[in-house]
């Protein structure tokens, strides 16, 4: 059974301000919750309609019916489990290898793709402008697939973190240098901009290395990447020598 | 003003079946809008809020109140303009060159992406199996930001056509080749399979060249990569040499 106050708790964790209140945020699906069970995340509680998970204590755990996992979901088709967790106190900065730093990116499902990447490609360190969408929203949970549990994420000023770092750091811009030619050292902060207005100013005065995908198609007509596949594309690029 | 039926119409074109009894789907948003206008795609009707697409005849262009935009968007933030086009006649297939072959993408985000992807890549033919999401659903012509002017999408037998196929037929696999080290043709099929189970028996026993995007990332735990970014390194490893 689930009350109606653990249903207020829980779909109020799908708003920013009631996560940072109560330092919780939740998660769903079996593939998700069984990662972060598996890591360090503490779990505070457990709602499932069905009869698993016996590696959590009874205490930390519920049966839900599906009628009520439909309340507290955030997904228009629910999964067959949610899960509360405690959000931990960030971890310092890893000052070292690639490092990716977001410049306000706003689509969750953009956020949880690129952590996924990071993981697939060896990062460890994310660093985001503090307007860059919360790691702990439940779309970015659920679009990480796991890796928000291999991936440390922070959010930082971005330009007095990017003033201050002593690694080269690279932005991707539409005249910058052509990627595939740029020799591209295995330590830097790779800078992502934002998915409308690219690379704050502030940020572009700082950044030393203009790296650029060049476009194959129409000229003229072709617009732009997608941040996530933009992403993929210079971490590729970044790692593919040393594979 | 748009009337009840019109409403009706509209909304109604959210789903596959009456796009297709009714042969027309919609955009929404100025700039998917005008690069339709701008292509051979047929407008039926436009409805904006604003006084603007002065390039529209007044017999096709109707002032629309927010309120009714609401009604017939499928945004959850409707955009200021919703425009219906006809389906177009689908095209031959161009057999040369770099052919994207999808096998079952169900996410309409992930299709648009991949079309976006295939025309910054100069890609001009997306082959789709018929389980595949629909092109013309509003969410992927969404995502696809203009690009499904540039694009060709045909729906097919899609195990028929790959064994048909006179190109070198390339699938991503988890045992495949090293792409960063394979010999990649300019002419080709290839193939991009299913969020959750990647590419179909039938199909894999027909691919050649198997290929695989190297994980530099934990090797017990990282699991996979997002179709739309794994095409993404794909493509751009297809192309970086012609840069």
């Amino acid at each position: 059974m689930v009350s109606k106050n653990q249903i207020k708790l829980i779909t109020s964790l799908q708003q920013k301000k009631y996560r940072i209140s109560n330092q919780l945020f939740f998660a769903e699906g079996v593939k998700v919750i069984q990662e972060l069970l598996q890591s360090n995340f503490e779990l505070e509680h457990l709602y499932t309609t069905q009869f698993d998970f016996e590696e959590v204590s009874s205490v930390k755990k519920s049966l839900i019916h599906e009628n009520d996992l439909k309340k507290i979901s955030a997904l228009a088709t629910p999964n067959s489990c949610l899960a509360v967790f405690k959000i931990p106190q960030e971890k310092e900065i890893i000052n070292s290898g690639l490092i990716i730093a977001l410049d306000d990116i706003r689509d969750p499902g953009n956020l949880g793709t690129i952590l996924r990447l990071c993981d697939w490609f060896g990062i460890k360190q994310v660093v985001c402008s503090k307007e860059t969408v919360d790691i702990y929203n439940p779309k970015v949970v659920q679009a990480t697939m796991g890796s928000i549990t291999r991936v440390c994420v922070a959010y930082v000023n971005l330009e007095e973190y990017i003033s201050q770092t002593k690694l080269p750091v690279f932005g991707t811009f539409m005249d910058g240098e052509n990627v595939y030619k740029s020799s591209l050292s295995q330590e830097g902060v790779i800078v992502m901009g934002n998915e409308a207005n690219g690379i704050s100013e502030g940020i572009e005065n700082l950044i030393k290395n203009r790296i650029s995908i060049p476009r194959f198609g129409d000229l003229q007509k072709t617009e732009s990447l997608n941040v996530a596949t933009a992403t993929a594309i210079i971490l590729s690029e970044f790692k593919r020598n040393l594979s």
